[in-house]
């Protein structure tokens, strides 16, 4: 049998009509759940709505039931595992991290719906339920994984700070505060709640060497942030690089303009452009606006209203061009007839490929001469070439 | 009918000094509307200068109402909106968001101005009034939309611990607790006080375990800060060099020097220069000052005041070359006379562009010599280049 | 006598079975003696198992003296000291940093260990035992050492603007709040609380004047911050690349792959790699999986699980390109046989590797061809240069 | 007359010993001073040492009033003021920021010193005094001037939000808890204590809606941090890049190794390197450690201290590069005998440089072979040319 269909349904990154239905309510019931959990936690609504809120939470788990039934049957539809027997792929994909995850919030959710205890459980768990349908969450969650050795060393170097805190603040303060500074333990309560710049208040060092230490820790704090603040932010420079990096080099394929770049300059003009995608009727540029980059288009069909002509193009042609080698305002509003996948590319490095791709600057002058010749008075030549000339 | 010159005098960006007078007015009223809406929730404020009050806001309501009707007046001159009837440009500007938001600072100030609940809304509707003169801040926003998956799936990750240290919160302390920690939504309070190291001390947990859930916790919000800091740095130093990039480039243009640098080159010079704007008399360098960078005028004109007599230099004219030649501290103050924009090259950047590029090195050195060969004892050869021939 | 099997064991990076043992016994005793100090500053625990807590006292104690002495004992083995007489060699390790501290860790834990005032200490001293195990925090001590002299500038700062504060503070409310702001000193605190963000709220103005003051304190601690967190990135950034180049160097010259590469390229290329470590058993990708980087064997063996037969590579040969030149999910799961160390090499700098270096790109599209030839339908040439051929 | 010797001792940038010593009185006398203004604030220190106290400020203002005495008289020594009169020089520093803050630290001080009002800001003031000597906080101020308009945007921001967050928190908040919440100016100390996370928790939501309030207003204070992070970030970076190259751009033309790279490649060679002082008697390097840079002497001298022999280099020459070369420890320990600027080469700079300059790597690998030939066995070629030729 083919499951195709029904995995193409369940598939996070799916433009099916059906799967974008499906995400709706999958979002809808698991935020509808979470609300149900909380509820039940607050007396009064417990005591005034309990009926209405096990009947919600009967929906909610059933959705989730429902929904890991349908992943178990579709498993074998999954890509690369199509030459697998049913029975296997299904099985590899139940005792998968995502196969456990989604039984851990279907079956157990109404297992014991009818103990609070347990089911207080259910907000945080059906909250991750998200996290699927997030690819940003898992280039973070990359980032942190790739970093997790450095972040690792702060933590350790945290903790022997925190011990050492603590430890001297039990000598400072024992004696004037035996209440809250009467052990180590104790002690650091206070330590991670001012070394993160926390400070509840609830303990306060009150002699003046506990103040001192107290400062110090302060500032000490402030390190660690920094210390981690500078570890992520380089960890998630390289992975948005990788990110981007590996969408744009598929869709270059699909422009016929950059097969005249050679191979040896294709990686790095994947690196220049931007993929960016609109929904059908999105207004990807105004007229009258500045223009600030030029599209080529990877996937999709847009609508160029010209004042007296509209004009399509689809998938592997470019436009925008025009206000960049001008300066001009954008001459023509243009709009996305279909999903349309784009590549953006930004004046700055427009201007730097066509000063080192001479071949392509003949192309695109070309083509925005034959385009807009009449409609654009001013001379199409490149700034930087016309400049060269007129000197 | 020609709203050109009313156009000019409302445009953020102008330099007319009709423009600037109404910038300031405009500024003044909004500070004083906002601290008359900030005095007027204060009662005895209220009570013994109402009256005073009431004038104050009826005057800055009418500001804004007599500028919403000028803007629409003289929305037909906007660039790109000339050749539209003049009726058409008003109901777009009318209906663009500066426009809808200029009417709700306006209309319905006075409006409602005697119902005090609205009126207090006015304080920070007028402070946004601000937002228009800021290209910063224009900048800042396009960094948050340009990462706003990012933030978003911190954001989602953030929400997930958040409910996760909750439930947990609520297990642990609602016995210890129950006033503060007794159901999920009131732990949510406690648990997002302490992840953003707020840490008011109105919520505490008191059981040994809820206090090693909340240190967690704390740290878990240092990783927020520093993947939310990763993030917009990134973001950040993309924008700034598009900022930049974009205002060289016209720039360039205007300076014959930089005709000789060919086509190839003239992408990567714009990302070298850095534009700076200087007021009428704003002196530019002092004389007896290290030299740090050198400056081609794009626009505007400078006195350069030499110990015997002034000279002046126009738009196109470079200067401030000696002393990165000669290592000497400058030789001359260099005043502008007018408001002037030049482009500064760092020292670092100098060295480089002339090592790279033996043509402009030859005319610097030649105009050096030709304007200082006098004054200046030290051979003006560039030093490395001195170097290499002493070898 | 050859102390060197005693100095591998001891050695922190030695792979050895007999030092894992040691480094796992090391940790568990150094957390079992940090948690035994903590638990005798708590009373009722004192009081009950005061007895228990003494002995697990000794015997933590008792092991790092025995460490002290096995280090001595084997520092003639140390690399660098072997030509140095043995009594030469030891008391040079004595008195060296990490000498003295083991020394302070073992001796004195002993003599004090019956009271309970210096005991307290060995707490936060045992912690720091974890250091020499942690390179991570021997890169970040690096990252703090090099821009000492930026941070201890940010210090003077903060110095300068805390003293500022808490003399304003002073003035403005000494007599509203005699108490807390009665002399420079106790506004101090105040003004370290606010400025770190850390807010106690044991010390909170009254006046407007010192809450505006406090406005101001709050909104330049961020500065601090953010200052701070600049510096270490950069700082951070640099140790990075510094490093990982380090490691690879080495990496690289046991890979007969790059020798072709020219010694021109060699140092680019070590900056692409990235080295991984993989112990016996662990999984290095799995079939289906996208692939997102190639590996070459530095050290070890790995083993291919291709659908009818296993492969073995060893150190020298390379794998994973396939994925990379086809863009399909990986066709073989690899798993390391022994310890390995493998350099990857990102999809991103693949690409333009080969595009820069044909010479590679023929080898690896050789192997690839010769490899998997028969099982893979699609053509294997790159798509960079497949785009080429087709224009 | 000459006031170049006195000029000296004053100059924060003199190695003089007379200068050090005044540098010390001065820093002394400064803390001793701060110490002293903190003191009479504490009114039972004020009321046993008053006498005492009174002395010690006399003291220290007339040091200031010295200092400033004789800042005036070397005036004319200043760079760059030798040409003019006496007098103008004089006047010129005292209408100086530099010379008007010295007055300020100085006159007054005596003057009002009997007003504690006053004296109090003493403090501070004198705090100030250190900025002269701190290069490094130049450094920054610049950045942070140079990234004015962006950290002003942020600042824009930040109010209005404020004054968001604040209008609708009294909107909210004034029923339940009208002390705290009656006014917009008292719901705005609420706001800012949240934004910038500091919490003091004076001021605390209570209903349900200003605390999802509080929430969204605790998370927007780290977008606050994280923007300010990311520009300065990125403007220290650049600062960092400019004050290094500077520096090292002086020292290379000292030393003759260089004069072979050619004019074209002088300036990123100046970007590799990092000057370090190093004082008399300081070790550069030592027997056994892993080699990790090599060094070019700018200005001193060094002793290598081989097994066998002592070797003095000057000038000029450099040290270092045998473990870069082999791999090996450092086979000499290396002590400056005077007062020493290096210029280092970093690991992974050195074998990029001479990968790319063979010129200069024959010139090293001679130098290496003929100083260490006899001492280290393995052969000397660079690794990178060694693969290359045994492949």
């Amino acid at each position: 049998m083919d499951y195709r269909p029904l995995y193409r349904v369940l598939d996070p990154e799916s433009h099916d009509p059906a799967a974008r239905i499906f995400r709706v309510v999958h979002h809808v019931l698991a935020a509808f759940g979470i609300a149900i959990v909380l509820a039940e936690t607050m007396e009064p609504v417990q005591a005034d709505y309990g009926a209405e809120l096990a009947a919600g939470f009967y929906v909610v788990g059933g959705f989730f039931i429902a929904e890991y039934l349908l992943r178990l049957i579709a498993a074998p539809s999954k890509p690369g595992h199509e030459h697998l027997p049913a029975w296997r792929a299904r099985a590899l994909w139940a005792v998968s991290p995502g196969g456990i995850f989604d039984l851990v919030c279907a079956l157990p959710g109404v297992l014991f719906m009818t103990e609070h205890y347990w089911a207080s459980f259910f907000g945080f768990i059906w909250a991750s339920k998200y996290v699927r349908y997030s690819p940003g969450l898992a280039s973070l969650g990359r980032v942190v994984r790739n970093e997790r050795q450095s972040l690792f060393s702060v933590l350790l170097g945290f903790g022997i700070v925190l011990l050492t805190a603590a430890s001297i603040a039990y000598l400072l303060e024992r004696e004037a505060n035996p209440a809250v500074f009467g052990s180590i333990p104790a002690a650091l309560w206070w330590a991670i709640v001012t070394l993160t710049t926390t400070g509840y208040g609830d303990v306060v060092p009150s002699t003046v060497a506990g103040r001192i230490l107290g400062g110090s820790v302060m500032t000490g704090g402030i390190l660690v942030f920094a210390l981690w603040s500078g570890i992520l932010a380089n960890g998630y420079a390289q992975e948005l690089r990788r990110r981007e990096f590996l969408r744009t080099w598929e869709l270059v394929a699909k422009v016929p303009f950059f097969h005249n770049i050679g191979a040896s300059l294709i990686a790095e003009v994947a690196r220049l452009l931007r993929p960016r995608d609109y929904p059908a009727g999105a207004v990807v540029m105004r007229r009258g606006q500045p223009g600030d980059c030029m599209y080529f288009i990877a996937d999709g069909e847009v609508e160029i209203q010209l004042p007296g002509q509209n004009v399509y193009l689809i998938s592997g042609q470019f436009f925008g061009e025009v206000a960049l080698l001008t300066g001009a305002p954008r001459n023509a509003t243009v709009v996305a007839t279909q999903p349309s996948t784009l590549l953006s590319l930004d004046i700055v490095d427009f201007h730097e490929l066509l000063a080192r791709q001479p071949e392509l600057a003949r192309i695109i002058h070309e083509e925005a001469q034959h385009r807009h010749g009449e409609t654009a008075p001013r001379p199409l030549a490149e700034p930087a070439l016309a400049i060269d000339e007129s000197a």
